[in-house]
């Protein structure tokens, strides 16, 4: 039988340190319910002795009734010199009503020197007192060894005491803690071992990723007998970020046989990396193993020829285990093989050989040598492919838009504009406001469309993205513009580039529109969820 | 004495398969020329056999006449069923005139049926015939068994039987690639360990992320022997990427005591990571270990107090090894610690118990509430502390703007910007075209200030980064606006938060160039090799 590694999540906590990285109660809450469904074992919900949004949140949390986690309170160790229930901070924690305390006390003897300004008694006398109060009143404690590893390089006696003193005062688990995540794997692995010979409490392991090995650390440490395992959806965190979760589940699980989550919880995670990723306001980045859009994503040509035989010649897993999919880029880098797999993902016979194919192919490459990029833009890839192939019906055409921005001190600015437009022969012509010149186009242009499709009113704009070009061959002073737009279904990404950025824009919005009129994305299923997960119902 | 590892760098060809890059000739120059300047002992160009820019770029390099590198260029072995000297793909290599090849060829034997579709005995003739023919032809070989662990974990025997052919016909390295990105460290510490004993040619490594442990397979590589590393700047390459040299290399140097470039080469790490970013125009992550701005930059308040006493405290190296630095984050979780080291950066007496400092405390606290965020903005900040304590001249006010855009179909898009505003108590009215809203309304701005400072000719916007907030509690509906500026010789970002982006980004523009004219920016100091830096050169 598989062993059980607990999973400790800590992104509401620890993950919130990280740069550009700030929730809201709301969001905690948001966050949580994600974390129990995915399966973890214990949620980090804050620091109820530093901030007051956190006891907020420890008060609302109980609401959510969570299924598979235990939340947990974060604090330290007592201040010298004073009795652990004349400890604010403690009784934080206890005042919260939280079932497990996650206290962390120093292991380094430099740090009780330096940071705490105490003797190494008193140090160990305050870890021993605050365990001991809170395991008094009831609650599971989990102690963090800070700087566990730098403590153990630089002085073994010491440290091994503070962890000693924690089981003593009846520590549930023990955690070891790279706090500044300096440590290497072999490090952390023979230190793993030599705790284990020297306590019986279950062992933990809370990583870093300074050294860009914060993964290799986790996995290091359960291999020399860890069974807990601390870290942030997306390694969010201070500095470099903590350890990634949603690559050391999956590591644990589908490579090492421990047991974590279950296989359909573990089917969630990519869904869960981007879900928290967007409430949090963070790019995820394409790359990100397991869960980014690039992860199982092929560009080369001799990929994608071979992954057209057998999947399994470049990819490491299913994708579909963590609830990502193979998908394969657009390049001109990548040869005819990855048009033909998006042209029989459409149901087109696309043949090396006719006109047709030849001519799309040439217009792709002009158009990425004039700065498009169709990899994070496959509606308009989709666009292109059907117009190449005659099957796309031209809806609409353009006459003339005309956008005024006026301000005047103190006065918000205020943004019209006026578009003039044939739909299916008729002209057509509208007006409207918006919150920028880009937003009343859209809504403009939404005024003339909708009465003749209703089913817009559906659609969504969910992110626009505008990049300035480096300045490159073909590129300089060009911006592109991405746009990536919902039903609440699907979700859709195009692309305009021009060196105007109202130009760029009005092509990304055209072709935004264009891919749902064609009725590839379905208007008409959107449940609540679904609409939560892009962030579009305010609670 | 250290052991020497040598830096294989494939920025240039796998680097490239990654999502979303894309590097001209011109821009694979300008890299090489970085990558010898950092150290690093192999550079592969490109694969000349699949690609007639690559060809191009073995032809113009030679011209750079590089110190420290090895030029390289990437081929598969000879294809079936053919002599070496009628394969096109090796002849390639020979004819742009590398002084080394660097050659793949499979290692698994179920690629060997299901990829490349021959024998077992075919596939090791392969191997043998094109590694003799390039050694008979005088160049150095680096022999690249591809997807040598998964063909090891299937069938041993025979992948120890194509690096032993490869070995035979005389290959300089066996480099053995985990090209899927799928083995963990322990797995090839035992391998690369088993290998070793097999061959006796030097062994390298080159492994993927898609694990996110391909810096710890490198680094568990060379402590089984290994002493060739291959990877990307960055970590750039397809799906996950290729394993990370800028962490590989400070942790080999600086965590083991491996010699691979020296100490001042080392401190130009940082630079060349962000040099290749922007000139690949890839966003490098705030968090990316050693070389990201956020790697060494601090936020918790308990850490911030911490490090203000004995930066060890929580830094595993001295940023400046690496040519990073220690930032201090503004942020409502981080306490008055961080305004207190921006505030002394400044030479100003920072005081919490002072209105002044209070007042501030609470302004910032709003603006973070209304969507500002000051980590990525630390001119907006300077100027809002400057403004705190008096120290801030306002220079010039706004009195009214006015921006009109207008399209006609197949005409480009107009438009026009007109700007009135007081100067040093004197009216100003200016107008100007652009190549979008922002744009001119800058060039109007600048057109008004220019005649009063003539210095602001040499700041340029260099970026412009539009954010579309989450519908989080009082952020529904608002962007972001970031604005990077530069005078060559510092570079600085500025902020504007509003419902609408116009605004937003009129407070971004204002705020650049009040940060300019206040002289903390040195307009007078640029030379050429930092305006390169900036992609402002054409060349």
């Amino acid at each position: 039988m598989a062993t059980n590694v607990k999973i400790f999540d800590t992104t509401l906590r620890d993950g919130t340190q990280g740069e550009g990285i700030s929730l809201s109660v709301e969001d905690k809450m948001k966050i949580a319910r994600k974390l129990d469904s995915l399966g973890v074992h214990y949620i980090e919900g804050g620091w109820p002795g530093s901030n007051n949004k956190d006891i907020e949140f420890f008060l609302r949390v109980q609401e959510l009734e969570l299924v598979n986690a235990k939340v947990t309170a974060f604090g330290s160790t007592r201040r010298k010199g004073i009795l652990p229930e004349d400890d604010a901070n403690l009784n934080r924690i206890l005042e919260v009503g939280v079932p497990v305390a996650t206290i962390f006390g120093k292991s380094w003897d430099f740090h009780v020197h330096h940071a705490i300004q105490t003797t190494l008694e008193e140090n160990l006398a305050m870890i021993y007192d605050s365990v001991h109060y809170l395991k008094s009143k009831g609650l599971e404690v989990i102690y963090d060894a800070e700087h566990f590893f730098d403590g153990y390089k630089n002085n073994t006696e010491y440290a091994l005491q503070t962890i000693k003193k924690a089981e003593e005062a009846g520590a549930d688990w023990i955690v070891l803690c790279d706090t500044n995540g300096g440590s290497l794997p072999h490090e952390v692995s023979e230190i793993v071992a030599a705790v284990k010979q020297a306590i019986s409490a279950p062992i933990g392991i809370h990583a870093h990723n300074d050294c860009e090995v914060g993964v290799a650390n986790s996995l290091a440490a359960v291999m020399a007998g860890a069974t807990q395992v601390q870290g942030t959806i997306n390694g969010f965190g201070e500095r470099c970020g903590n350890a990634n979760l949603c690559s050391i589940i999956p590591n644990l699980q589908l490579k090492l046989n421990y047991s974590c989550i279950t296989a359909s919880q573990l089917e969630s995670l990519t869904g869960v990396a981007r879900y928290v990723s967007e409430i949090a306001n963070m790019h995820l980045p394409v790359n990100q193993a397991y869960v980014g859009t690039a992860s199982f994503a092929h560009k080369g040509g001799i990929h994608v020829s071979a992954i057209l035989r057998n999947a399994s010649t470049y990819e490491h897993i299913t994708p579909e285990q963590v609830g990502n999919k193979q998908r394969v880029l657009v390049s001109e880098l990548a040869g005819q093989s990855n048009l033909v797999f998006k042209a029989q993902e459409l149901g087109l016979d696309f043949n090396n050989n006719n006109q047709q194919s030849r001519q799309l192919i040439e217009q792709i490459k002009e158009m990425e040598h004039q700065g498009y990029q169709f990899e994070g833009a496959d509606a308009s890839l989709e666009l292109l492919i059907r117009d190449a192939y005659g099957s796309l019906e031209e809806i609409f055409t353009l006459e003339s838009f005309k956008i005024m921005v006026m301000k005047t001190v103190n006065q918000p600015v205020v943004t019209e504009a006026i578009v003039k437009m044939k739909i299916n022969g008729e002209s057509v012509y509208n007006a409207a406001e918006g919150n920028g010149p880009v937003n009343a186009l859209d809504n403009a242009l939404r005024k003339c469309l909708l009465q003749h499709y209703p089913a817009l009113k559906n659609i969504h704009l969910t992110d626009y993205k505008v990049r300035v070009l480096d300045e490159k061959d073909n590129t300089a002073g060009k911006v592109r513009v991405l746009i990536e737009s919902t039903n609440f279904d699907n979700t859709w990404n195009t692309i305009g580039v021009s060196a105007n950025i109202i130009e760029a824009s009005w092509q990304a919005l055209t072709d935004s529109i264009r891919y749902a009129l064609i009725g590839q994305a379905k208007a008409d299923v959107h449940t609540e969820e679904q609409k939560e997960r892009h962030g579009l119902v305010n609670h």
